[in-house]
């Protein structure tokens, strides 16, 4: 059983770095756990839509070696479906027995192309709210700790 | 113009304090920051329902002595309204503006006695998800940050 973190660019600040790696032993109690760090690709003007639109479908041409069919792949979206911890525990814990291997993919700063959407099983949205996609590692880190916790039925403190 | 985060307990981990002092600094640049830990009630069994009750009323009375009449107050709830990052920066900056101080308050772990919601002029929910409060902490300091950066017009990379 494995999770991959597959994201774009690198943890600059040590002490999220730090932070980062808490988490990440904490899973690998449960199961083993890889962080694919992709490279976000470069544009010159954020402002501009063509030059994100071909930043992005280069992102997705990276994506694509790691998203085999036999993974089950969790696209973490802004737009995606809502879900309590509860529910989150329920989806890691069934997938993970089911596939093996569970690829979370967390997008660029500009975010992801449509098509990457066609080949996850599920689009979960952890809020509403933009956070730093830095800090978003964490929160995601985090989560799926406490996923395994509620799974196995351990005490967690909150 | 001052903002106060007040909360249950202290961050335990370094790393974790460090990231929370990077955000406190950068709110700085925009206004007043002060963060009051307060004592989390103790509870000897976490199963009974009544002693919860009892902490979480604890918790009530230690939480008035900070939100007076003058204040915006703003309760972080599981079952608040879920907005986006750019309502969120419109509900910061109109109310300091309009109140000069906003408490920004965060439950125990326990969560918070319901009398609590009728000191405050909002109840904002970051997700559905559970996080962990101490983490929740810095969930909300980026998001101050970031909605300072959006008010102002100014550019933060995601």
């Amino acid at each position: 059983m494995k999770i991959k973190i597959i994201c774009f660019g690198k943890i600059k600040d040590n002490s999220l770095k730090e932070m980062i790696l808490l988490f990440t032993k904490r899973i690998s109690y449960f199961c083993e756990i890889e962080t694919i760090e992709l490279n976000e690709a470069k544009i010159t003007n954020e402002n501009s839509e063509s030059e994100i639109k071909v930043a992005l479908d280069k992102e997705y041409q990276m994506l694509l070696k790691h998203l085999k069919d036999k993974n089950c792949n969790i696209l973490l979206d802004l737009q995606g479906k809502k879900i309590d911890s509860i529910k989150f525990a329920q989806i890691l814990d069934e997938n993970i027995k089911k596939f093996k291997l569970i690829n979370f993919i967390i997008g660029s700063s500009y975010g992801f192309d449509n098509k990457v959407k066609t080949l996850c099983h599920y689009q979960i949205s952890f809020s509403d709210l933009t956070f730093n996609h830095q800090i978003f590692r964490l929160m995601l880190l985090e989560q799926i700790y406490r996923g395994f916790t509620i799974a196995n039925n351990i005490k967690y403190h909150k």
